[in-house]
């Protein structure tokens, strides 16, 4: 029978529908593959084709702009906001707008076309993390910005319109409702019990075990009670702590060798399917210590997802969470 | 430049990225077209292939679940909730669930395979419209129930697993998390303004013109002034009611002319889109009348949304409303 769950943290319900139950090997899932693109902006020889570099990770020797890097970050060449300008809010009788007033910025995770955050080595991954982690420092001396997302989208079902790794940050004028609405929910927790909710679920999952897929001593990865989405993982450092990027230089090399370790499993058992990857972090100048817990969301495209979810935020999946915790779990990365 | 802009409802800010902004043949559309399915359940002569019809309008003489109809509403062969059963809520720890319970409903909206909305009569299309009336007036009697959403996928690309014309109907133990939002953003504009802000949008609109698509006498249609999804459109009465299922026939009339319009123009212009169209009304035995305000809202699936949009909560939209709406205006249906 179905059952419906809600989300300890948003108070989204969601159905996990289990008669409509999928097993693995119904998914269609789009495998993601590398195609070559001697065109690739984002390849080493090619730094004339980008923005000029705002950070990099160079070899001795080397100017900025030019080759011989392992990292770079670089504006968005085609960017949804802008950094230029005064940050002008406007009403227009019962509107309100503001012009588009942000920062977009992508990391080249590599020089290497081919390479993945799942093949890459830790400490290249602990790279792209620590680069998320400065350009935030850098970007919240800016006081026009309120959220700073960091995400990747990986494979072209995933919404990634490049082969080549990279992820994106976008600096906001705005709070995003999905953000507002966790940290409502999680300092409603707290006014009640004066406990981190995510402290609580890390707890009630390492006790319980049926949703923990696996713990390296700084991070666990679980599959949420109410998930939205087949494999939905999240990763989570064991030690409370509201911005991801004031966490300690260790706990980035954890989340590398948890990230990496989640994503090659799902590459084993799901396919090397498309997928989204979330820094979930507080708002910038708002105080969250006490209740907000920085976390990342992994979350696989298994589904081709009607856009009845979206318009209505009711999520239908056909894969609970203790199972698909079940598969990572006894997969070897 | 881009512009961050606020629905007026929810609260939810989106950006208008006209900077990335797409030209109508930058779209990949994935134009539906219907294919033969012989063993297609919703055709005439396959009543035996649905679970037992809950409502018909028969032609004269004809007996339930055999051929001779217009319209047959069934339930959903594999519902997402069953209607049998006792509601149990129960606490695990941290967590809160219910079991499977509501109802999953199918409504077949024409005998021929080959029907749309859009190619249907005004009369036919009307008929829908009033069977999911009648059947939400039936649901609503289960005191378990607290909330209908009636919705359309049209389209595989818009999550349709069948090609023959169909609406689902869902009936829910919870209020949804999206249907949520919209209300306390009405309620907190009703208790500032006493007034309704859904009215409100309509008059401004009607002044401004912008947005505007298009006027019956008794129903507009408008492209919202922050809409998540390009050509996103919304169908609203212009006289206030809360409920969808009160509202007086004359106004399903208006409706069902107003929305063939609508995809029609669509059809035209968009390339016949695959789309998902929502119905929003009222949770069940929540008094709202003064300040909500039903509405139908229809969304074409004319870009590939990234899970980043749904995950976040996020949305980058390429077309202004202001271009859409006068895309539609200037189409003749």
């Amino acid at each position: 029978m179905s059952e419906l769950r809600k989300d300890p943290i948003t108070g989204r319900w969601v159905i996990i529908s289990t008669e409509r139950g999928k097993r693995l090997s119904d998914f269609r899932i789009e495998t993601v593959t590398i195609q070559p693109d001697p065109g690739c902006p984002f390849c080493e020889g090619h730094e004339q084709m980008t923005p000029r570099e705002l950070l990099a990770r160079r070899h001795d020797g080397t100017g900025a702009n030019g080759p011989g890097w392992d990292l770079r970050v670089v504006p968005n060449q085609f960017p949804v906001l802008r950094v230029e300008g005064v940050l002008d809010r406007q009403g227009e009788g019962l509107f309100d707008k503001m012009n588009g007033i942000g920062a977009h910025e992508v990391i080249i995770e590599s020089p290497k076309h081919d390479d993945t955050l799942a093949t890459m080595s830790d400490a290249a991954v602990e790279q792209v993390l620590w680069a998320a982690r400065d350009r935030i420092q850098d970007l919240k001396r800016d006081r026009r910005f309120r959220y700073i997302i960091v995400f990747k989208n990986h494979g072209a079902a995933a919404g990634a319109s490049l082969d080549h790794p990279y992820s994106q940050l976008i600096a906001l004028p705005i709070v995003p409702r999905e953000v507002h609405d966790e940290m409502e929910g999680a300092r409603a927790h707290f006014v009640s019990k004066e406990r981190c909710v995510f402290c609580d679920v890390i707890a009630q999952e390492e006790r319980d075990g049926r949703r923990l897929i696996a713990d390296n001593g700084d991070m666990v990865a679980i599959a949420p009670y109410a998930p939205r989405f087949p494999f939905e993982t999240w990763i989570l450092p064991k030690r409370h702590q509201s911005l991801f990027e004031d966490a300690p230089r260790h706990e980035y090399a954890s989340l590398a060798r948890m990230l990496r370790d989640m994503l090659r499993r799902m590459n084993r058992m799901l396919l090397s399917p498309p997928y989204n990857l979330l820094i979930h972090t507080a708002p910038l100048n708002e105080p969250a210590g006490d209740f907000y817990h920085w976390h990342v969301e992994i979350i696989p495209t298994l589904t081709k997802v009607a856009g009845f979810e979206w318009a209505t935020g009711f999520y239908v999946n056909p894969t609970s969470p203790e199972e698909a915790a079940q598969v990572l779990r006894d997969t070897r990365a």
